[in-house]
């Protein structure tokens, strides 16, 4: 239980932004149910569901948190106490979206809200509010999007932690040994490195590699086995780390060396490709020709990357048909995978942040397969 | 990682209520996102956010799974392949919504949702459907609400296993402890004594109890301390325990021990007045009734209670403003509580079921203040 957030100063300047953004988008203002957004915006880690909490913030006027009255104390832990937002705190039977509704004054509104808001209360505060509103994430994509200074600190520190925890899997891959086990044991390493807590943990051997998004099971490593090993957790203040490496235990088939040579060749021609007004389908595509013309585009089923800072998975998505031009301070992965259902699969992962004229990763382990001695 | 669940039947029942209840509200059908209601309907633990994942149930054609291509291995977890569901995958740069629309056909459709789906999803959805979706709990709140056989079952279970655990608290309760350390020992009694994970462990100590919302901190326990301990987590196929009592380090203070009586009135009276036919609203105000008649009207700030089962808070919530008439079958906690800011607090739960005529409580540790001999 970690509470960890960025100096004051931090949040008003990106409340500051948020208004403007919001006003440039002609809203009458944005509302903040807890999430990451919540926790960009005032450094709130709350997580109610069903009793509203909302910071709402309009494009004119004052910024103000509704909050149940039993949750009042954990404001605490954000920034709104310091920052002197306005507060109107409510009980159960109380209708907390008139409450909403109170900051923007009468009348049918625009609005924006976070993306995680439940329908649960985005039905109810639609109804309130005489319209529908839209997606927040249009008017704060590029302030959470463009990572500051302090930012890509956060995420170098993280990047440089799951280096430090990659570079000890080999040791933990002994045939014998279930994924479940290698799994705990890096874990441990994960907090270890400095980590405040494991966000996921992939470790994929053999055909289980094959799937994406398998974790881990009660499979026992054997010898020949290829094995991705897809970790990431949240760095103080809360900044995460996601790298995947894939690891051979002992020599792999010819094959497989092949294969996975031509991904090494698509994880370095899209990070090659990342600079200032590229967009993120043609970072995308950059990994994608490369194993098309080697016959494995049937093999990657899924997208380039994803964006990262609070959240693991955020914008910007490196994915076909996203055109938006990447930027200095954009911070994704890029990752892309084959997968052989059945039989094996690799993934090749670094989190990149955009310079002003390139990429610069926070993960520096070799990018090879990772033969481990038997 | 469990992964219980009923048999077939069941979800194939659960579906069939479901289809027949949106088809009776006029609806065109349901969109369930990954939650407690696609749980409750098929089993399933998928926890995707930004990829649709979504159970589309027709009042009239065939329920159908959306779902990522990289996520179709997980469908294995639940009971989607054994009911012969239609499935209906996609990839990034495909339009999910569109999958979702196709199912109900042409033209503006009104549809339900569940009140787990995030705007991120609920948005486009509603521009594609051409309306906007209203709430599934309507539609599901009672098929959810009353709980069957198996079901009860499995609350009895959880109950009688969150009893073993509170029974073992008071040796716990060591003055120069901290409430961490007591939270910790308890986590480990949880598993222990059954339950598949720890959903919440409340310790709060002194002036901590005042919080209805305290976790646990550092705060040394004291001779003369009233501790809040509430208590739970799922019993496998997931069904929840949630277990409060308050105990005191010695004897308490004599005004500690009158407050605290009429508190346990207040619980009392409120499980006694529960049967078919009382509304939700009754439940509470024969709680609040007993306290306001002592002066504590002000001390008890927040509802009596909230329904139980898959999630630890679900409908039917006891509070001023549901007039929800209970049936049969309902479980919800009864839960008054009592908090002087700066000073103490004390809290009394059960979770009870509604029998033909009254309640009948899983919970079955003595209701006293508990006092831990120094």
């Amino acid at each position: 239980m970690d509470s960890g957030r960025f100096g004051t100063d931090v949040y008003a300047g990106r409340l500051r932004a948020a208004r403007a953004a919001a006003a440039e988008a002609g809203l009458a203002g944005l509302v903040i149910t807890p999430g990451y957004d919540l926790r960009y915006l005032v450094g709130s880690r709350a997580q109610t569901f069903e009793r509203l909490t909302a910071l709402v913030l309009p494009s004119d006027g004052e910024p103000t948190v509704v909050v149940p009255r039993m949750e009042l104390a954990a404001l605490k832990d954000s920034a709104v106490v310091e920052l002197g937002l306005r507060v109107r705190d409510w009980v159960d039977g109380d209708d907390p979206y008139a409450l909403v509704a109170d900051v923007f004054g009468g009348g049918p509104v625009a609005t924006a809200v976070t993306d995680a808001m439940p329908a649960l209360h985005l039905l109810p505060l639609a109804k309130v509010l005489g319209t529908v509103p839209v997606l927040a994430t249009d008017v704060l994509r590029r302030l959470r999007m463009i990572k500051d200074d302090a930012e890509v600190d956060a995420l170098r520190k993280a990047g440089a932690a799951i280096d430090r925890v990659h570079a000890r899997v080999p040791e933990f891959l002994v045939p014998g040994r279930t994924e479940a086990d290698v799994a705990a044991d890096i874990a441990k390493a994960i907090v270890a490195e400095g980590h405040s807590e494991v966000a996921f943990i992939i470790v994929g051997s053999g055909p289980n590699g094959a799937d994406p998004h398998h974790e881990c099971s009660d499979r026992v490593l054997e010898e020949g086995d290829v094995v991705v090993v897809d970790i990431g957790g949240p760095y103080e203040p809360g900044y995460n780390s996601d790298s995947t490496r894939t690891y051979s235990i002992g020599q792999p088939a010819d094959d497989v060396a092949a294969r996975y040579a031509v991904l090494q060749r698509a994880q370095e021609a899209a990070v090659a490709a990342v600079r200032p007004g590229v967009t993120a389908e043609q970072i995308d595509a950059a990994a994608r020709d490369v194993l098309a013309a080697e016959g494995l585009a049937e093999a990657f089923v899924h997208r380039t990357g994803h964006g990262i800072g609070l959240s693991v998975h955020e914008e910007p998505y490196i994915v076909a048909g996203n055109d938006l031009p990447l930027e200095e301070g954009m911070a994704f992965s890029v990752e892309p995978g084959i997968y052989f259902p059945g039989s094996w699969g690799a993934r090749i992962e670094d989190i990149v942040i955009v310079t002003s004229d390139g990429a610069q990763s926070v993960n520096d382990q070799p990018r090879d397969l990772v033969v481990v001695p038997v």
